[in-house]
């Protein structure tokens, strides 16, 4: 068995210095069940960052499906073959009506590239508005709409094509209370203006519907229904990302953007669609896909191939018949109230917010100012690990919001065992 | 079973017009095994064109290792574990000593994307000398740079920091004889020129070593080590695509850029890479994999997981185990003297060229002025198919040249059938 140091001299000789890993000291793992990652040394650590192993780490029916599907056919979409089919009815049956056609893809960056492809094709029109903290994904179209990356280090400052539009925060940001979230959409046709004025005029409103990147941010009801009929008569195109909110997570509703009662134009699916095969979508309407009709021809090599649609099937099997979006909802709503009961106790938590299982925890030094308490949200984390073997990241831009984001299996008791050992380790802490 | 007409009706409801079918009348494929795809009436057709399945389809090596995997653990490299290291310990093994950083991703339009973006890390510079006839990926930033794309169907030109050399054609290009190489190595120079100029000068020289959609053009000797070297002298950073023929498939070399005997500074890899699993790979050097490092993080979710890495191990397994190199170099041998052979019978062959098992048979309606035979091409291919059971994609600018790339497994009684049929095609046909 190799240990810990071996391997990160192993990866110092042949992975780049720009790849970075999860903890100081980071973890060997070995095996993954449900919710649960198992280390090299055997401890078994309760896991609330994977969302991408959707329906659990190395379940057991996904992974017969791709078994058997590896062994029968592996092809490119220029061949027919049913699984494509099977697969992208499905899934589109899952969305508004209006979203019918259908482009598989390899990830979630390949799926908000090809969308802002089929945005500017259908707009004529390369100006983009996004959200303040957003990370949309890593090709250089992605980075220069990610403040989160151009804001971020090593990043180079917003480019003249994009505009930021503030995140719609109802805790921490400027606007609060009944009206923020039209302040916010207000806050978006500034934006769309800026766009125009630049000499960009905005052919795109990309969004995630509960912001990651930012904070795990829930926008305020309302926000997303006004901003992108101010974006439509701007004459923009509305890109709902899923990408880390899609297939169940919210509980309530199967897809984020369900949250604030909208239909996007264009949606990206990626991380959980999967289960961690590498795998994506963009589901948008007949008239924008043909619009991008353009006599180019799209051609994505692995793109909708048979093993990764059966993939895809299975996911989707497995949430239905394990209820997981139900799951989701009952899980979460035990989570919300055992965070606001901990917040009772533990003045550090200065918010708690977020749906299903896509949950965080804003810790603070201060309730009146919101000063994150960045050095204890850090401590927590490793305490988590080290001292309860739970695993938890931290998000938003004072480092300081506890992002919960587990493989759904995450059950009742894995909850209370989390609320349980953050209440000891606030406990400890003073906090 | 699902007919063609009923999947086809399926197909326009959920699929968007910007993907195209192989033939007027696509083939439903139900299953492959080693270099043969079978349709659902039953018809085991002889595959010439999916160079994707490198090691063959349904490869039961593959498929095993991969199962073993999915049913362990699949999760991101932000955690340690063994498949990694183990996987691209034996990848870079195979490049040159200083190609030994490796960012591992999930396809080869997401690894020329990366490559890209990590050129202009180092160089801080955004322009960019291609080849004519050239494609990289179906990225904003990529079709920027494929003259394939942009300048055909739907493209839009040039874009200002691109500047174009001569396809390196030693049968239908510019230069021919004996000095063509260098002649065409002073395009390059002059393309480089040409981006100071225009006020972008050249961060980046990409080629494959043996170009594809340009029609499998093998460059003339001395080509790429005097382009790389007129490159490097302007600044720029070279780039080997070896998403297409990579892997063993050249038969004398494991890569392409060994027949030119270059060493590049990056090098992208795709498509067989795991046999359909949807990986890819940026390998670099120490130095520009440093330049990277600017502070930002490069993330990719499904990139390097453990499943990939461990799909990509056994791929090389396979090569190793089957000799897959050297039978691409004996059935390449094999082909080129069947195909030399043809040409003295038929008029309609003006060129046959190529390596190991990525090989052109250009077609003409006359030798002198090489003008492309592209009906008769077109007819081949339908005729090949209908008759003959062998399925053989068209490329190049005059879509007259039959390409060949099959999966390795390819067998010198496949190529004999393949031979003996495009004499008897080519012999009805009165060419």
């Amino acid at each position: 068995m190799s240990t810990v140091d071996d391997l990160l001299a192993r990866r110092a000789r042949h992975l780049p210095q720009a790849m970075s890993l999860h903890y100081d000291r980071p973890l060997h793992i070995v095996r993954g069940d449900g919710a649960y990652l198992i280390a090299a040394d055997g401890t078994r650590y309760l896991d609330c960052i994977n969302n991408v192993s959707h329906v659990g780490h190395a379940n057991a029916h996904v992974a017969e499906a791709a078994c058997r599907q590896m062994r029968m056919l592996n092809t490119n979409a220029r061949f027919l073959y049913a699984e494509l089919f099977d697969y992208v009815e499905r899934l589109t049956d899952r969305l508004p009506a209006a979203l019918s056609v259908c482009f598989l893809v390899n990830s979630g960056s390949e799926a908000n590239e090809l969308a802002l492809r089929i945005a500017r094709a259908r707009t004529h029109r390369r100006g983009t508005v996004v959200l303040d903290g957003a990370y949309h994904g890593n090709t250089t179209s992605l980075i220069d709409i990610s403040p989160y990356k151009f804001n971020g280090r090593g990043g180079e400052g917003c480019p003249p094509h994009v505009q930021v539009a503030a995140t719609p925060d109802p805790y921490d940001g400027r606007f609060r209370g009944e009206s923020s979230g039209s302040d916010y959409a207000q806050d978006v046709t500034k934006a769309l203006e800026r766009s125009t004025q630049a000499g960009h005029p905005a052919g795109t409103f990309i969004t995630e519907s509960l912001l990651g990147c930012a904070g795990q941010v829930d926008p305020p009801d309302g926000y997303l229904a006004a901003a992108y009929a101010a974006a439509r008569a701007a004459g923009a195109v509305c890109i709902a990302d899923e990408v880390q909110i899609g297939f169940g997570r919210m509980g309530d509703t199967f897809w984020g953007f369900e949250t604030q009662g909208v239909v996007p134009d264009i949606v990206t699916l990626g991380k959980p669609i999967g289960n961690g095969h590498p795998l994506g979508a963009v589901v948008t309407t007949p008239e924008i896909a043909e619009s991008f009709a353009t006599g180019m021809e799209y051609f994505n090599t692995f793109g909708g191939n048979p093993v990764s649609c059966v993939i895809g099937s299975a996911v989707l099997d497995v949430i239905d018949s394990e209820g997981l979006q139900e799951h989701a909802r009952r899980v979460g709503e035990h989570l919300e109230h055992g965070f606001a009961d901990l917040a009772k106790r533990h003045q550090a938590i200065g918010d708690t917010r977020g749906r299903g299982l896509f949950r965080g925890v804003a810790l603070v030094t201060d309730r009146q100012t919101h000063a994150p308490a960045t050095s204890l949200a850090r401590t927590l984390v490793q305490q988590l690990r080290e001292e309860e073997q739970i695993l938890l990241s931290l998000e938003g831009p004072g480092d300081n919001v506890l992002k919960l984001k587990p493989p759904m299996p995450f059950s009742e008791g894995d909850a209370d065992r989390l609320l349980d050992a953050l209440d000891r380790l606030l406990t400890d802490q003073g906090e």
